[in-house]
């Protein structure tokens, strides 16, 4: 666990965190389906090594708060074990640790979200604490998309995303242990593999449709995971900690 | 109003459209502030005719429902007249206008909103309707976005968007009398007007942060509407009806 | 559209009407059946136009807010097309409304509903905000029971109301052309029609029993709407009118 | 207590109740202000003791449920000892008490409430059942308004009502152990001695506009209690009594 | 009735007590199954014969406010009869009378509950009103358990509780004409009687396991009611008023 | 993480689980202080380490689902760093959680909370889940309750409890790394200490009162952690281990 993880701390830790670190990093996951050869906390996971990594860049600016382990998956329920907050939950656990957070004296706190299913919740979560506390500052980022440019770089196929290389890579540079890699296998790669509803739900530039996981792959996953390597899973995480800290240390100063 | 407006039919027309009309288009709006030229009811408007301007295309195949004059937007209330809806109450009245449609026998909905501050409310319903409703097919679509091809050719200034050329265009196209052209006056519309927490609010491809618009802009708008002319906006609002009807088209098959 | 609704001003306009005008009507309807001839949208059609004529007759002194297009109207969902809020959603959406006007300065809000499915939620609002918001003054509005005296003149049969003569009166003085004269047909019009529990439902003066419409009428009618005429339905609007501005008038001086 | 009420019998009683007695009495009244000389408890006691006739003039086939001690009363707790329930509580409350009946089998209940001000959270209730629950018969009947006759016939001043003379009479009737007759007074009485805004509160026929009771009387009395006799109070009793028998023996064979 | 209840009071007379009784006793009990021999009120009967003689004892130095007749008893709606609230809703009435109380100017307020199924929502409320309202003091206390001592003095059987001995002694101390002692009848008095779920959730010491009352006892009863005597109730009645009074005492010069 | 943990496991592996393993522990913690010498952490992962051992016992019969990192603290808030859920909060985690769970067929679950704070709204819990999933069995289980003999066994002061010498001992036990032994210093460990409502808090058998650990302990400790071996620790897990496990051991067979 990272010194800069509050809880790891103790409370006389925190009250001089406060004051030292105006910034306050709050790691999202999900508990859901990653195919056959990720854990179900993936997301989670790259979360809080991502949160850990850019604490320590931004050397006792900020501190990492109490992690969510389980994130808005109704998309992933399909597949077993996946547990999913509803979007008022979700938003209600967060909407709790800010408070909490608020009382202590914290007015910047940045939700790092490892599922891209809890994006929405944030964003309403966001106009909502803008009308109802003036005074916070509430970011929350996403991960992969901040590194959008190194996986594109790799040619990923048609379809790829959920489980597939890049979060994969990330995974195989942050929790090797935790990836079966003699169970990796690819999951839909083409537009042409999907039903018609499938195939709208995954276009691009026009409305927006939502099925579930279980009627875009079968076995969960979402390109082709066995492409992923370590090398690359660590330039992807590595260009996230960059945005991200470059983001802080801009705050920091505004 | 469009004959293929649910409000204009009796109960009688709308039993048939049942069977007929297997899609219904939900036109939603804000109130609020689209700086000294245009409208509170700007975004209604723009969504309510590019829905009748959809089903007439559609010939039939779709209706429209009832609009919802009022969206989330707390990032406006800085400016005179704006109302907002918080993120649950705005996801309730889409819910229960869903449910209604529901009952009567409707599967697909789609919910045409001329305002992005919508966004992130009509993608936790979509999440929470996956999972409750799984039979019904949610979709909702943006109105601007669809059209960035259109919007970027006109060279728009480094900071541009709400109650900008676009914006302002479209409205010279659809609804002329409502548009002060003498009193359109450019707002932001460079990176370097905005103080650094409103600069990080508009960056992009990193962490998202919400600030107020009176933040943003002195007098709300961002970018330049004297350079909006009607047939820009004609041509924008050309290219998202193109985009939602193929759509349509498209799902009424899948 | 009346030049006095806040829809169609600019936020420069609506700050000036925060000073000049310190009453905010808000015209409420429903999206229900009313029968083989007249439209879905007939509550808030008759309740804008009320607005507006109110609206003009305080030469500036009211304006008109947003509208409300969807009611409570769960009694008429037996009939293709109707939607319905729930009394809480119904009341979530008046009261951010009247919190949005309240921050902009508001503190008289007049809520004109052409929907009696909505007295009840007023009413539950009306008792909440008197103890939230003390200094608010929040009032709503029937129609047609305003112009009780009138509508009685003309001699209505034993049962008579929702989509009846008076009702059908007053869109054919304010929108004849969504009236489908053609097809108005006589709904349920004497009590000896009605099933025994029906019968319970419309009776007065002692316990409330609520049924659905599709157990008070084959067709959603109460009443004859081929009686109506459009000189009938002037006068029931004129003397709707007068009540309201008389009141808003003595409110303005309180 | 009656041997009617459920609160008194075993649940052995209760569960041939069930078969025998399809009818459910849920006395409801509040917790407020009744001016100097009548006790905060008013309300319950008028609706208990209602209850308890009606149930007696039915011979089993109606039994009483559990009690409805504190309603909604925000416009009187400028009084000392007046305690409310939202709207949104009170409705919660009866929905429970409603669902546990429901379970056990009853299908038609009736709430008879001595309390005005709970009258539209009742009607919200009745509508959002009707959606919910289509095979349950919810009914609710005020106390007063149906001996409005008997009232009228005493010629009652021009204002009139809460803790006036009809409802003392009927505590002189059914508790006058918890009458300080010695104490009562007389409260407003005419129109004239409101302030404007009071005056709009007490208009009939147009807006309704609700204010607190400091507002509308010195001592929360409406009338003059002091014309009270126990004679009236009977009377009035005796014609809710008959009301409500006669709805409830008529719904029994709906 | 007692004299300390502020249901009998005036508001004159609370507004006196606000000053002088600066704690308010809550009787809370419950609707539900109390075997073949006690009604379905025995908790409030007791919960308020408790706050009676308290109050007295106290002198004048605490009020009792409104009861709170249906509690929280979902493990007994296999029983014909039972009424209960989910926690929710128990909690926000018990929540708004605190808010009446607090508001009229009382900071001390003891739920005083017969029914050990309140027991957790009065700890979570008193948690949430210590975050939320720091200057009042909210407390709650059982009944029975504080008489541990002479119910076991009694030499209950292996099995016992509710609706068993020492219940059936309170109300034949406090509401013998309640008691159907010619039907009293012996429940589970024995653990080898229960199945082994049910035999589960009687273990002591270990994780706790809820299930309905139906699982526990054919009749509702654990123990033998038989072995009552009204001489034991007034016993056990005694032990918890010296307990609370001793609490109350102490309280108000804490 | 040990291998019964689902957050480890793929998907592929979780639906052998639903088979294989048909209860599944929560482990639910607190992010609070814990005094000068504890992390903030300490209820989650004392609760996690029980329920790793718990599964290692059970073999395979039992499996880990996700953890619950922030409680039920609000009588902590006045120390840093602590971060509480509302009741209302956590209760809607915990209920998401189950609901997963319940979608992929199991069907006991288990929630092993290291924080008191969390036993009544686990309890409401229980009870609102009777009534609504009847074929769920939900149970609970505090952590150091379990072990009460061995607690007393070692004498403990006066007062004692929380980031005493138990809690302090498991931790020595369990993560010694995050023991700050230097740091380690005594709390109230007599009632003379306290003030008198902090005595009336901390009272036995009598009626129950909350107050801020602020008013309890100057540093957040009751009792005196330095009396703590990583001994008497283990013997405390054990023992704990031990009932949890014996408990599902007898629930696998009822």
């Amino acid at each position: 666990m990272s010194t800069r993880r509050l809880a790891g701390m103790t409370t006389v830790e925190a009250a001089a965190a406060v004051v030292d670190s105006p910034v306050v990093l709050l790691p999202a996951g999900a508990f859901e389906q990653h195919g056959p050869g990720l854990p179900l906390a993936t997301d989670l996971i790259r979360a809080e090594a991502v949160a850990d990594r850019v604490a320590d860049r931004l050397a006792g600016q900020a501190v990492i708060g109490p992690s969510l382990p389980v994130g808005v998956s109704p998309h992933h329920l399909g597949f077993a074990g996946t547990v999913s907050l509803s979007t008022a939950t979700f938003a209600a656990v967060v909407r709790d640790y800010v408070d909490g957070l608020y009382r202590h004296g914290w007015r910047k706190v940045l939700v790092v979200t490892g599922h891209g299913g809890n994006d929405a919740t944030l964003g309403t979560l966001a106009q909502d604490l803008l009308a109802e506390r003036p005074d916070l500052q509430f970011a929350w980022s996403p991960l992969t998309p901040l590194a959008a440019d190194v996986v594109a770089a790799a040619g990923p196929p048609e379809v790829s995303g959920h489980s597939g290389a890049a979060e994969t890579a990330q995974m195989l540079a942050l929790a090797p242990e935790l990836v079966h890699t003699d169970r990796l296998t690819a999951g839909t790669t083409r537009l042409s593999e999907l039903d018609p509803l499938a195939g709208l739900a995954r276009r691009r530039g026009g409305p927006k449709l939502t099925v579930g996981y279980d009627r875009l792959s079968g076995n969960g996953v979402l390109g082709d995971p066995r492409r992923a390597t370590p090398e690359h899973g660590e330039e992807i995480v590595a260009a996230i900690v960059e945005k991200i800290t470059d983001f802080v240390t801009a705050w920091l100063k505004a």
